[in-house]
């Protein structure tokens, strides 16, 4: 392989693969990024066999004066690059597996891998199409992603529901003790569709996928397999098996108190409220609904808080304990200055929900207060 | 106590004397802050017994309606200060060690323990005034505090040499691998002083100085403390004991080779040249010095790098191998555009240092190279 391109493509593209290298592996090819100059052009793949993504090809000044593979471990060529001295790079292999970085009056030689060694990706056949704005895909996933089941104690809860079901394109992510739901509507007339993405690759492709207002991400799915695709790259991601839960359910209609309240106060107040409290886990935060007012007070062996906020209020007085981070990663995923809270008892969950709509919706469970 | 300030001013004081809280300790009071509110004003307090900060009294709106002291947790107290949600905060005790917080609609009670159980800082005798540029002593700490010794198998070499010399007022720091030397003419006529004062010390006093121009730190030593004052606060820390390295010998004036250099240029290419080489101990970069320029290379398991830096050099050809790091902090230390580099032997030390003048030194030793 003999290839220059410039310094600043390069690096935007090893930016993007980066996230699908292995990080702790026994295959020393799954950390390198596989370049491939050939007569398409030259473009990189990163591959840790549960992600893949590849770029697609350059376009800022790219000649191709010798086809062929590289594969340089990722971290090494990442720096090497990141720090050369001038905008043109010259990347030649010679038969000795050695890969001659060039660049101004700088001049590396780095070991690569056979490129032919590295792992294919698995192929996904484009039948069916699917389309959604880039910035809103992005956008739900960082609405939900939070809510994803870390432990693997059931491994399906560790990824994200997609569901496309007519128009309506939804992201679901639950973890046990809370629902966190989008919607969007799509131009769609094809078949539904119900899978669940493991949150590493959504969590990837939200933070290579551009939110620019006018590009689009297609997806195409088989039974194992989920393609994802820009004009900037495709990903392909297995799927994760077993029985989704039945969310659905759990949004009832109906409540005995609602609480109408501005987002911003409210989530400063219960970020305060936390401020004493090492565990959130042990030390619920407490929310008293009375007339037109929510109390939120905190009682932990470092001390006590109180705080009040206005808020409109309708149905009967309420007192119930939460997890004041669960309040707090749904009140920050949401964008609108107030919000809708509604509430059945104070065992029950509470769901904070659009005022007039149904985009979102977060269910959480409540926890017993002491005393 | 009773009192009200502001959030804003609070901080900045709560700030300043954060990096003399203890961290780590048995004796719970350490971990304070003491606010004391008498009849001079209302300020803060931190002592770890090593090192004391007090700030000066607070100027902005305060109200002392009932004087007092204080002393909550320091971190919890930060925190809380950190997110009240109004600029203007009333502090009250009550006779069971609680601390109230109030701001806006908010109210914390947490614990304060009682503060006369609060350490006195160690009176410093303000006999002789020693002034220099708040501006200019911080800059003198950051150029040389890099070299000073981190293990303390020999504690003195864990802090930094003071020394004033008629109007030399000269900074030290010396790791058995290197030694920074930085000089400022101040206007003196008080006797020599010669100290070394805690590399914690010095590092905590650049964070909170001011970098403004016009303003002057004020330095007052005794047989085992320094007293640093300024508009804004008071310093007291304990001296390291021991016999300081005699760094004056290991500055000679001759060499065989002389390297007239651009900084910049020199630093970017030695920190490509680190980029294969994960311990920078045992891979010395190699420096060849021919007409006109400086040949950089190194070799590591990773692969090879080359660079050639333009430089006008006199005297012999040499070839020389450095820790690179040792290198870089030297070169980051320095804002000069160009530098002299002075070499003696392959074997011998070099000298970094300006080139029409004498107001920094570092002095590094070469390393072994391989093969």
């Amino acid at each position: 392989m003999l290839v220059t391109c410039t310094k600043n493509e390069l690096l935007s593209k090893i930016n993007v693969v980066s996230k699908a290298v292995a990080v702790k592996t026994t295959m020393p090819i799954l950390e390198c990024i596989l370049i491939t100059a050939d007569s398409a052009g030259m473009r990189l793949t990163a591959n840790n066999l549960e992600l893949a993504i590849q770029t697609s090809n350059m376009t800022d000044d790219v000649t191709i004066m010798e086809k062929g593979l590289a594969a340089p471990e990722a971290k090494v060529f990442f720096e090497i690059i990141r720090n050369l001295p001038d905008n043109i790079v010259t990347l030649e292999t010679d038969e000795n597996n050695t890969l001659i970085i060039k660049s101004g009056k700088s001049e590396f030689k780095i070991l690569s891998l056979p490129g032919n060694d590295f792992p294919e990706i698995t192929h996904v056949e484009k039948i069916i199409k699917y389309d959604v704005k880039s910035n809103i895909f992005k956008s739900m996933i960082k609405q939900t992603i939070f809510s994803v089941a870390v432990e693997d104690s059931k491994p399906v809860l560790t990824g994200e529901l997609i569901e496309i079901k007519e128009d309506c394109f939804n992201i679901v992510a639950i973890d046990g003790f809370r629902v966190s739901f989008r919607k969007n509507i799509i131009d769609n007339k094809n078949e539904n569709v119900s899978v669940v993405v493991p949150a590493k690759t959504l969590n990837e492709i939200s933070r290579i996928i551009s939110d620019k207002e006018d590009e689009m991400i297609s997806m195409y799915f088989t039974d194992n397999h989920a393609l994802f695709e820009t004009e900037d790259f495709t990903v392909v991601s297995r799927l994760l098996e077993g029985e989704f839960f039945k969310y659905e359910q759990s949004f009832i209609n109906e409540y005995t108190t609602l609480v109408r309240i501005d987002r911003h106060e409210l989530l400063s107040s219960v970020e305060r409220a936390t401020l004493i409290s090492r565990d959130s886990k042990k030390n619920p935060v407490e929310f008293k609904i009375v007339d037109n007012k929510m109390i939120i007070t905190s009682n932990t062996e470092t001390g006590t808080s109180y705080e009040e906020v206005y808020a409109d209020t309708e149905g009967e007085d309420l007192t119930i304990g939460f997890n004041p981070r669960y309040i707090i990663d749904a009140l920050k995923a949401v964008e609108d200055e107030k919000i809708n809270i509604k509430f059945m008892s104070s065992l029950s969950p509470c769901v904070i929900e659009e005022i007039d709509g149904e985009s979102y919706k977060y269910l959480i469970l409540p926890l017993r207060i002491k005393g």
